[in-house]
């Protein structure tokens, strides 16, 4: 994983790499489910519309982090992609922030209809959990069921009324917010989006059998780099290039929508975003050279363009 | 459970008395979410919108058949209630069914909006896996995490494109067939509800340790008890009062539904309903005393006004 010219780690080599072996294992859990029927059709159209693939690839960073085979690890990270993508279809609804475009592809409740979106979200993450009570349906390796059960508590508690379920209501509710303010933001982005982060490292962590210590550097990690994430959004959104975004920018200040430099200002975001992925890559340091692959995903995370 | 003057099983009491233990814990669970937030205010409204709990009763009864403690049942047969409850929610949308009233209360999205409603559905859904992968949290009893991963994967398989999910996906898509038929209906009712149903059951005997033989039987019972449940729902959408249904009868007709008397007449779905649950009684014969209640439910079906 070292580039031969410069002895640097490659990133995009890695994270290419893990993508292929999650879309390929993605793929064969959709073709499982029928593909003749329009509601796995809908769920093929959201979950391989050419996703970052983020969060399952920080599971398998995760399992690798802590020295263990990260084929362990796998079905928390196709279920956590499944996972992610449901929150995708059902947000981009017309009730919510009705979207037409995603990925720069047609939304699903556009491509096929409002119940079908909504059906295909609700079967995605049903399914999650069908993969991580069955592994051997999907997969060659996995974890034994007493850390299976684990890996369900930690996905469905990120993932429910105490995360992802909530960030989004909080989304919805900020728009009528009187006054706009960074605490509600904070927590907002770490209930939509930071916790189902911190759920992929504890996953990948808890599959290979990883200790109390370097599960607590993980979440440190993954809370740092969650949040960094979601303020480069923001900044993106801003100042990124539509055409490989694959979506419009300027629509937050549009839609009024509470953001980090709407609250702070365009520096003190881009300080702040640096700040907390400076903070990330500290927590790693107990990993030594087995988290090289993470510190260059929260890195890449300040870099990228989409 | 005997009535004193006559020897006879007392339904109404063991109804009574299972569902007050349910609602408790549903109580209870509802409040650890946070009672404050709007998201758990809509999830309370629609479970707490007085359903019959007829599956989360079938779990208990089904586990007490295979002569268990049903109290190893609870987490399971709370897990499907809130399942089941996601499902009527989503179910209800504009986008579905766009239905007002639900148990004579208005629907989740007529009380508080479609937003909420989604996502309301989403959390249920989600918090049904937290309950069954963090049991500890909610009961003092519960089964080993061997069986846990078990419930899991039974309730997920039911609930998900193998099951509920699709068959709301085949009911959306009755309307647009051109040859209404038996065989389709079949399916879509036993994807729909049927699955669920037997999920019940398997999750209440599993729960308690039961063995391949009782579980067949159950699974008979099942299938038989939850086609006689929609072909009598179909007999009362014709027949009921819609003050004891809490809903408007004829709406099938006039929605151009899929329904049994609409396919075979309404004398001949009376006498298919019949059937099925001397099929379903006849399947619990291995059980003895311990299968009265799962017979007496399997009666009442026949009987019931709403």
């Amino acid at each position: 994983m070292m580039n031969r010219k410069k002895n640097e780690f490659d990133l995009s080599r890695y994270l290419k790499e893990r993508r292929d072996i999650i879309n390929g294992f993605l793929t064969k859990i959709l073709v499982q489910c029928n593909m003749e029927k329009e509601l796995t059709k809908a769920m093929k159209h959201s979950v391989m519309a050419g996703g970052k693939r983020l969060r399952p690839v920080l599971c398998l960073a995760a399992a690798e982090a802590c020295s263990g085979d990260s084929a362990y690890a796998l079905p928390g990270a196709c279920a956590i992609e499944m996972i992610h993508t449901y929150s995708l279809i059902h947000d981009d609804l017309p009730a919510m922030d009705n979207d037409d475009l995603r990925r720069g592809k047609p939304t699903c409740h556009k491509q096929f209809s409002e119940a079908t979106a909504i059906l295909a979200g609700d079967g995605l993450l049903t399914h999650g959990f069908l993969i991580l009570s069955r592994p051997e349906l999907f997969f060659e390796t996995f974890p034994e069921k007493k850390v299976l059960l684990d890996i369900i508590a930690i996905i469905s508690d990120a993932a429910g009324v105490n995360g992802m379920v909530e960030g989004q209501m909080m989304d919805m509710q900020s728009e009528l917010l009187p006054d706009k303010n960074l605490e509600y933001l904070k927590t907002m982005h770490l209930m939509k989006t930071g916790k189902m982060i911190m759920a992929s490292v504890a996953a990948g962590a808890v599959s290979i059998g990883a200790g109390e210590k370097e599960l607590d550097a993980l979440m440190t990690y993954a809370e740092k780099t969650g949040l960094a994430f979601q303020v480069t959004d923001d900044i993106l959104n801003i100042e990124g290039d539509p055409e490989i975004m694959g979506k419009a920018k300027g629509s937050d200040a549009v839609n009024h929508k509470l953001t980090f430099p709407g609250l702070i200002g365009l520096e003190e975001s881009k300080k702040y975003a640096e700040k907390l992925v400076n903070d990330a890559v500290k927590a790693l340091e107990i990993f030594k050279k087995d988290g090289i692959p993470l510190k260059a995903i929260a890195q890449y995370i300040l870099q990228r363009q989409k």
